[in-house]
């Protein structure tokens, strides 16, 4: 069951955009990350929760997307997510962070995967840019932010070939294309 | 469903050390992390599998258990975990693994739940002198120890008191409580 959601659990870059994702389901999903764990269950993490039209607009321009694929700039106008969460560190609270993000980014999206949403974690952020939009204090830290939506694409595993090339890749029919290290080379003892 | 199994994925220190995690079951679980998202898709993750008593007491001397309980050294002869999996971040991949490591530990915890077993992301770790119980080669930065078992603990999760105090503690029956910040003071905006 875990594997499937994982399996699922793709980054996804385009969506439906007019799927409408309420308030309530963004705070559902921070609630995961609220019980996952935390570092010395410091809890540094704070969120930013936007689904509404206009403040997704000052958002998406800050945000860079798929950094191999040249030729796509990122999704265009009625592909873009239909929410965003913004994790956030408080250095009032510490200045280390550790991978506290990770486990919660990874709690979010697959409770997002389970409600037949998905998204992709982006750390690639005009950080300077998006604080000025949005007004965020200097006490947080932006750490990532999480793009949601209801994907409107395909995403292909695959196996890293023999050159080792893990850059992923669009095909002639718009599918997302990733190549994954096998278990043999990642587990090395 | 992902949030009970988020739920009942609390950090467990005492384990039913008599109990059997085979290396099948550990690689099952490290599957799961290479199928999740890593920055860039670089997946500069590599693992190092213990099930056995031998190599289990290699590790077991390295790692820090508890912070905020100072009168508990960690779990005693019985209850110690009956398996780990060391997160190494590979240099040679990249020097910056993001938060890979918390989005791993996070795949592999659940995985774990789900199938009835238990565990602790520890990140405070005698990294020098598991490097050399280990032989680690340089190449590979030591990022975690994810101990796991069949934990042989209960964990109550109870909401942060005015006083703001997050460290957890034990009562009288030996029951781990932590305190966790409510919703309302994460979600920031």
């Amino acid at each position: 069951m875990i594997r499937d959601l994982i399996m699922g659990n793709r980054s996804y870059r385009r969506f439906y955009q007019e799927f409408i994702i309420e308030r309530a389901t963004l705070a559902e999903l921070v609630d995961l990350a609220r019980l996952s764990a935390s570092a010395a269950n410091r809890q540094p993490l704070k969120y930013i929760l936007s689904c509404d039209h206009q403040r997704n607009a000052l958002i998406f321009p800050h945000l860079s997307w798929a950094g191999y694929l040249g030729d796509w700039a990122g999704p265009s106008e009625g592909e873009k997510p239909s929410a965003y969460i913004i994790v956030l560190g408080d250095i009032e609270i510490t200045q280390s962070f550790g991978c506290d993000h990770g486990i919660a980014a990874q709690s979010i999206l697959l409770g997002a995967r389970e409600k037949g949403l998905g998204g992709c974690i982006i750390a690639n952020i005009q950080r300077q840019e998006l604080r000025k939009a949005l007004d965020i204090l200097p006490r947080y830290k932006i750490l990532l932010v999480l793009a949601l939506g209801k994907p409107k694409e395909t995403v292909v595993i695959e196996t890293v070939g023999s050159d080792g090339d893990i850059k992923y890749w669009h095909d002639s029919e718009g599918r997302h294309h990733v190549p994954k290290r096998p278990l043999s080379e990642i587990i090395i003892s």
